[in-house]
């Protein structure tokens, strides 16, 4: 809890009591590796602050192509906002790569949080609008980047995480082979 | 500014004195069909409330392609997140369709209203919700989806916008060839 407290107060202000008080309204959970948050047809009921551990959240096609959206380690937020905002199906997984552990809130507490503190709006608009922002510069990049430029791209977005995924994670996130980032990796490696 | 001020109302409750204060902080521009709210390199210093016309929102490559973010019509924001938020230049440009007339808001008066309203952070959050899910749908469909089955839901997304778009323009949306389109366009025509 003292992580999503920390998390908080670099965000926004909120004296300690309120701080509290919305910290309260999440539940820990544990996640094993490779179990999943969320799997595709199930609504999705919370929203995920991770303290500890790294997940991925992926889209599964009928033919069984995967195709990562991104990956969340510590002081990240997951859900499906789609499925989880407008009580539909979800489209998509969310599966523990490692050991994790997660804060859940769920539907009913948001929405309690922002009848109650106008800072947990704010918390939730910044922090939408960063997503708005990710999503938008991926979009983008795939358009218009090579997978040399977008393999580097990652790194420096998700520094200090090279370790921890593997090349089929990336590949699957950068939407090529994972041969091919064995390759990008042993050019990137030569040049250094 | 009644149009403004009708889609606040619709989404958030904020008292007619306050609904006013708010509104006089955006200003009315005219833009000409072919011309440019935004273009790439700049930075975005406003979001724009469309109240006539119609936009595209699109990225051009180096190699000269062009992919539509998304079309804006009336009572439909428009901006870019990333280079308002961040102060970055842009990737994206804007361009009017046809004759419109928008709203511009400065990056400074939003912040200026969020301190002032709590309400108008509800508006945005909620604004921004919205745009993150249809951005994550329209990734999740391009991955997913058949050209025809997406044709569909454009259709669904933009009902009555049918002749107000060019072929060349939803296959950009698309990221398939205006040909294409006219084919799928056929093959409906004749199933009803």
């Amino acid at each position: 809890m003292e992580i999503l407290k920390r998390y908080i107060t670099t965000q926004v202000q909120l004296s300690e009591e309120d701080l509290v008080a919305f910290c309260n309204l999440f539940t820990p959970r544990q996640v094993r590796r490779k179990s999943y948050l969320l799997q595709d047809g199930e609504i999705c009921k919370f929203e995920a602050f991770v303290t500890n551990g790294c997940f991925r959240v992926y889209h599964s096609s009928p033919s069984g192509d995967e195709q990562v959206l991104y990956f969340a380690t510590e002081n990240w937020w997951v859900t499906d906002i789609d499925s989880f905002t407008n009580i539909r199906p979800s489209e998509l997984n969310i599966e523990a790569l490692e050991d994790s552990e997660v804060l859940l809130i769920s539907k009913k507490d948001k929405e309690l949080a922002y009848q109650q503190w106008p800072e947990i709006e704010r918390l939730f608009r910044i922090m939408t609008q960063r997503a708005l922002v990710a999503l938008q510069r991926r979009m983008i990049d795939n358009l218009s980047k090579t997978a040399d430029e977008r393999y580097i791209d990652f790194m420096e977005r998700y520094p200090g995480h090279y370790h921890r995924l593997s090349n089929v994670q990336i590949a699957a996130y950068l939407g090529i082979s994972h041969e091919f980032v064995s390759k990008i990796r042993r050019k990137i490696a030569r040049k250094n």
